[in-house]
């Protein structure tokens, strides 16, 4: 299962701007009338329901067209397979932490401490990845390309920016890669389903992990 | 290519104890005979410098046979392929690193204070990234096991227990991980090709990072 997103160019340092996602179905489909929007996102929401309540094997082209009452050729016409389904679920919850994060309310969104925007991502990206990990892993690029990869590059962009805002003369580029690493999807594989530790105990050491970086104590 | 290495027990929680690594010709050739132990490796030491030399495309049957000044046929006999030459190659580097963390001089072996074999820890992982980056990222498991395998779950159970003497109060087995996270060969990858960063800086944001997690100044 390959990303649907575009190539990007490479960069010559680790971004200090977030890279904005480009939308795939915006890019594919720039005129999408409006009554076919509203069912794409209402497709969307019943997949990532049946994901929260199933998992991703519950994601089948069958199920999606039951659970939004259509046809479920409706479903095929939309995303083509499952795997066109799988990515624009995906993309559609990348989209939503991108959203909340640049304009979102605080204190994911702008307008709080970065100490406590820092602490509000990570327990975000946590809680998207235990939900989609299945997914998250099976779209996980190849080594050589797992960290210039856009989605990538724009959450450890945004980390950055954080990172810069709350200690100004560390090297923020490295230390935000170390908080990046902490959210790994593979990671929060090994940690939730090898070691059968529950999300709250890698909640409280993301925001061990940032007190200490940012050297300052969360709310 | 895939690692040469046996399954290893799924493990409930990340480990304490170090994973002592399984020898793959220690396994599988229990009774080498010590002229032919000593020639292979001689040809891992000429392969290594090939590596460091030339990278790991410089690492080819015929170049090692002449490096080590021996007929190509016994470097067939010894290693089977490329490949089998390759992951022999990593397992030698990965079996060094682990003599010198168990039983080498301080700080990388016992000895020094933890937060100075941390240190240490890190610049040899590094270092050893950057001469194996190659290898490293082509023998790298699937998503779902590369945090289950054995030369990682050693490395990072060696990292828990010099956290955890660092810090006994903090979750040693999760700033673990996130120290280790920053050692990832896809990420030093990133850095050092895709960003054109120098090994120095890698090496000093990692003493910057060991530094902030355990809250302490490196010497």
């Amino acid at each position: 299962m390959s990303a649907s997103l575009p190539p990007f160019p490479k960069p010559q340092e680790p971004t200090d701007e977030p890279v904005l996602l480009e939308l795939s179905a915006g890019a594919d489909e720039p005129c999408l009338r409006a009554d076919a929007a509203r069912n794409r996102a209402r497709l969307l929401e019943a997949a990532t329901r049946l994901v929260a309540e199933h998992g991703a094997a519950g994601v089948t082209m069958e199920a999606v067209a039951a659970a939004a009452s259509v046809g479920k050729g409706t479903v095929f016409r939309r995303f083509g397979d499952r795997t066109g389904l799988l990515m624009a679920l995906l993309d559609h919850s990348a989209q939503q932490l991108q959203a909340a994060l640049l304009s979102g309310p605080p204190p994911l969104g702008p307008g709080a401490p970065p100490a406590e925007r820092l602490g509000a991502f990570g327990r975000a990206v946590l809680r998207q990845s235990v939900d989609h990990l299945e997914l998250q892993l099976a779209a996980q690029p190849e080594p050589t390309r797992r960290h210039s990869f856009p989605p990538q590059r724009f959450l450890s962009g945004h980390v950055t920016l954080l990172v810069r805002q709350a200690v100004p003369d560390a090297d923020a580029p490295l230390l935000a890669q170390a908080l990046m690493g902490y959210l790994d999807p593979a990671l929060v594989h090994y940690l939730t389903k090898d070691c059968g530790m529950p999300l709250e105990r890698l909640e409280s050491g993301w925001n061990d992990l940032v007190e200490r970086l940012i050297r300052t104590e969360l709310p």
